[in-house]
């Protein structure tokens, strides 16, 4: 096992009727920057709810809505010009992780006096922030317990994450009844982002971090049973908590603490959405199989055999191969009865940017499970196709 | 799944060479008090690497040594007098469960002018704590992440246990290196330790929080794996590191979010410690498959199946009752294969006090797995002899 520093401070209040707590916001003061995306938390109620509560606090609030589902750094910098002007004292993201993300480096910015595009380059240079809090509506990034952002310029399609301590919310509300509007195809999505997250710091070349592979196995599971059981009946209450919830464990660093190593498929599908804005969770669904199928060798065989037995259910007494060729053939038909699309063509996208998207890796994937050449992301991005 | 408020801040510096980060202890002000048990420490060399990391970051520090197995309130009052006289800035606890909770209590009575055994009475009496900082050297009761504390007054035998918030560390340092000197006996009575926290949380009626069950499969068969590995080669280090962290995750809140349920072993295993002064761990391997078998029954059977399969591979198509069975089989064979008592009488206990104990918590577990009285308990101590 290698060493780690642990560090998950955000508080997660979980559960039916915990927006109430939305009141301890009131902690860091009294004028609070409100984020949100479309609107939609205004016709499922979830925007009257948190309003209420914000007002019962002694709390007012100033709103930034249209956050992008691939969030822009324009906002970011709107949203920072916001909160220096009013004052702001905490930044309250309510959506999903392109809110939460757009939140967070708002928050950052908004303590920041240069360019924020300095702070999506390089997380480091972010030396304080706002107060975070996130009333979550959509299981999938996991933004509401980690560090980490993921802002777009499309001007120069770019997509790159960030991280810093200082961006981790301070607290997080996981109602799993604000999930009972998530529409299947987005269900579909969020779960393969979440199991996405896991194969990232499951697949390691590290061979003696047992316990946080047993627990990406249970993240693994849950997603596997709970994610076409919301989509089935999306008021199934106990189908979107055990999504909710892991979607924060998968990503929060419990798992990847004392296995550390350098994602790739998650990379790769940010050149993907950077290109043509495509929803993450899709990209994540098509490119995974690929990239499984690309390293799986003699040398990461045991890794297949292990998820195939203790994730799938493959019978151990199989040959290795077989195991591990079916391990990667389920977790293809799986994302097929989600209803995610199989290959880039599936979602419009031909041969036109591959290499120009893999030219911008070349020489990034040194430390990944299997260190991945530009011209081997070509291969993989073409056998999408 | 039950609704949750999840908190752990506690930041853990885990892996070889950690102790370096014992200079943040710092930030806390410059007088420190260090509790530490019966003098290993000094025999491994781990005293002088933590005073050496303070003298050079310029902290002062005052020991107090001597820290029972089973601490006792009489050392938190001593504790406590020598913070409020020494004006001292944080809690340093070197060492296993005992000494961090003494050394948690010793926190939380500085800042407490009444009698301490009030603060183990009633936690929430606990108003404020002085930091907490801790280097664990014994992998078992998790005290090093979690905000509960067991302490004794012999002379009533009392063993009680109490909990805040305001008692879990600031930070703890885990080197696995540090626990190579832990002994055979105690190593197994660690991980029974270890897994019968999991135990508690696992065997709930909350049939839908399926997400904390298979984190808990994950952690029990981190103890199955390693326990024995570590015993056989002390100074195996991802065993070493593997049992760690299971005993810090294991009762950290992680497991048992979502899915609450009263503890009963642990509190009829306190009484046996209480009474005899046994090893903590010791009274659960003892005590643990005589309960599984008193609450097996139609109405658990499910939940002993899944055990059965998930956590010891029993295979899935034998009869439920036969996969259940062997489920307890196999624990109690896992308890004797680490070479621990197998029953009351293999550690001097007879039927002496057995009315005594059950008497005191008789009325108490109206709300565990399954509610029991004290005749039931009585009936389980009996079984045990």
């Amino acid at each position: 096992m290698q060493n780690f520093n642990y560090s998950i401070p955000t508080k997660v209040y979980f559960g039916k009727g915990q927006i109430k707590k939305l009141s301890k916001i009131s902690q860091f003061g009294t004028k609070v920057l409100m984020v949100y995306g479309g609107g939609s938390i205004k016709g499922n109620g979830i925007y009257d709810k948190a309003a209420a509560v914000l007002r019962e606090s002694g709390v007012s609030f100033f709103e930034l809505s249209g956050v992008d589902p691939n969030p822009r750094i324009e906002t970011v910098a709107l949203g920072a010009k916001l909160c220096k002007e009013k004052e702001i004292d905490a930044v309250l993201a309510i959506g999903g992780g392109s809110t939460i993300d757009c939140a967070k480096m708002i928050a950052a910015a908004a303590k920041y006096d240069g360019d924020p595009w300095d702070l999506v380059l390089d997380g480091s240079k972010i030396k304080d922030a706002l107060p975070i809090v996130t009333i979550l509506t959509l299981a999938a990034t996991g933004s509401e317990m980690d560090g980490f952002a993921v802002i777009s310029d499309m001007d120069k399609n770019d997509k790159l994450d960030t991280a810093s301590e200082l961006i981790k919310p301070a607290f997080s509300i996981l109602d799993p009844k604000f999930t009972y509007s998530v529409s299947q195809k987005q269900t579909a999505a969020g779960t393969a982002d979440i199991m996405s997250h896991v194969f990232e710091v499951y697949f390691t070349r590290e061979k003696d971090a047992f316990l946080q592979a047993r627990m990406c196995e249970a993240v693994l599971k849950t997603c596997i049973k709970y994610g076409p059981a919301a989509m089935e009946n999306p008021e199934d209450y106990d189908a979107r908590a055990n999504l909710m919830w892991a979607s924060s464990l998968a990503i929060n660093g419990l798992l990847s603490y004392g296995s550390d190593v350098q994602w790739c498929v998650h990379p790769m599908e940010h050149e993907l959405s950077a290109f043509y804005d495509i929803t993450h969770g899709v990209g994540l669904a098509i490119l995974t199989p690929v990239w499984m199928e690309y390293v799986l060798s003699e040398a990461t065989i045991d890794k297949f055999v292990e998820f195939g037995i203790n994730v799938w259910g493959i019978d151990a007494e199989r040959e290795p191969r077989q195991i591990a060729e079916e391990s990667i053939d389920r977790t293809r038909a799986f994302f097929a009865q989600l209803g995610l699309p199989r290959t880039l063509a599936d979602v419009g996208i031909g041969e036109e940017n591959l290499s120009k998207m893999a030219d911008k890796l070349d020489g990034l994937f040194t430390d990944t499970y299997i260190p991945l050449t530009g011209n081997e992301v070509l291969e993989i991005y073409r056998r999408a196709l």
